[in-house]
């Protein structure tokens, strides 16, 4: 049922926008296709969908990058049933960026705990799920929150060696403590020659009450920083960072990002606060795009 | 769990839109009140929600009506999760119309049966559904789409009131053989003194190959046309049938349908085919309601 060792070669699914992705990952992947889904709305707005190439007996994988998730879980959800009802040997739901992680409490009291829900919703729909980088902080671990078989892979070692080609005397900033996971796989940490890294504090005291304790920055003088973090949302962390990198007498730092889901006004923000320079991996399509994920992808499958 | 004998008042939940709805409902029922809903979405348009007002020990039930569902079936998941993980003692879905329906077989290879996969869907997230004259066609019964208890309402009775009440020496036409339930039911077949009623049969020889047989009208010269059916949508069924009424000379009918769905340009069609007299229920809120459901909805609670 979890097409691992699958006999029959993997058939992907291009939902709405991830055409190219899947169309890569076929060709990353021996005997692979992609198959033609047929996917419109009625004229009530309701979606319609259809396999015009086989699905059934076969391993099928959903290539879905679930940003802007709300608009598209029920085409998904609805495409998964339609693979299993058509008699998919299994389905995979690809997602590069895994979205509804950050709800991963109940902060205030009657709050759902939307991490939870959507992640029961897509182990009811789905076998297997492969995904990047997820969103991991009060949920340690991806099993706390899906049911079925998780492979988290990480691109941040992929950025890391971005950094290493393109910025010369780079030194990593995570501007807080939940970003010390990718810091350390972007630097390279465990490995010899690891990146220089510092992490900064984030203490948050309520909602708009939040604290950075900045460690001393003198060991980086003269080094170009690179805040590093999973996502770019609305900018204001690395924003937040960067008026601190700036108080100790950097230059504006490269921001870099495995996730680049830019909120509304997020890059006019960035712009405003002198953060040009914008780097981030495919798993969301975008144009500071500079990491591919498809190779990494295609051999989790 | 199913909340019919509760001892505790209901709480009625409204999704966006459904706000005067729910508070009329809540109007009609002793005890009950309207839940404090806060539902927005984060920047990066994943959907927030909090209950702002107590919902554990209640029974609680979500207006929902389910036009245009595929923008309100996430929020829609994700409160009926939010309200069971607050200990809710029931969750009902009160969906005056329910969406979904019309999808009832495989009629092409590859096809999804997207009725029975939202009825998969909603089962596993609410305890008991109450809808309005849901489209059953293929399907016989609610329950073969819907695993939970499901309560099915008629407003036929009430459209034909109001015929009764507004079109003196009217005879209704159902466009359609799967119209001929509803026809009947505002008819009041069964009942004393039936309204005069007709429909007409229409066969279908592919997907744009479709056949009307329409029986002979001589009996009804003189009476005023009342199209009857259970959802206008596209109007393309309304607009054929009344063009076989005016071939047979009668004048342009009064088109009635629980359901005003009314998709994109269908109130154009319609006016350009003569066709300006249109009445509805409120189960889908539109300009052409004349029939309210909410005393209907309440006692079924």
């Amino acid at each position: 049922m979890q097409g691992r060792p699958a006999a029959e070669p993997a058939v992907l699914v291009a939902l709405p926008g991830e055409e190219q992705r899947a169309a890569r990952i076929a060709r990353a992947l021996p005997r692979a296709s992609v198959a033609a889904l047929h996917l419109r709305r009625f004229p009530d707005g309701e979606t319609y969908v259809r396999f015009d190439s086989p699905v059934a007996g076969r391993p099928v994988v959903l290539v879905c990058s679930l940003h802007q998730a709300d608009e598209k879980l029920v085409p998904l959800l609805l495409v998964a049933a339609t693979a299993r009802d058509l008699g998919a040997a299994s389905v995979t739901l690809l997602a590069p960026y895994l979205g509804y992680m950050r709800q991963d409490a109940r902060f205030h009291a009657g709050e759902g705990i939307t991490s939870l829900y959507v992640g029961r919703l897509l182990s009811a729909a789905v076998d297997r799920l492969v995904t990047v980088d997820p969103h991991l902080h009060r949920h340690e671990r991806l099993d706390d929150v899906y049911s079925v078989p998780c492979d988290v892979l990480s691109a941040a070692p992929d950025l890391g060696a971005w950094v290493r080609a393109n910025v010369p005397g780079a030194f990593l900033v995570g501007p807080d403590a939940e970003s010390a996971q990718w810091v350390h796989a972007a630097a390279g940490v465990g490995a010899p020659d690891p990146l220089p890294h510092v992490v900064f504090e984030k203490t948050r005291h309520g909602y708009h009450d939040v604290v950075i304790e900045v460690p001393d920055l003198a060991p980086y003088a003269g080094l170009v920083p690179v805040l590093v973090d999973d996502v770019v949302s609305t900018g204001r962390t690395m924003i937040e960072a960067a008026r601190h990198l700036a108080d100790a007498g950097f230059p504006p730092p490269v921001c870099a990002a495995v996730h680049g889901v830019f909120a509304d006004g997020a890059e006019t923000a960035l712009a405003a606060a002198g953060l040009s320079t914008l780097v981030t991996c495919d798993t969301v399509p975008h144009a500071t795009n500079r990491i591919a994920t498809s190779a990494l992808l295609a051999r989790a499958l």
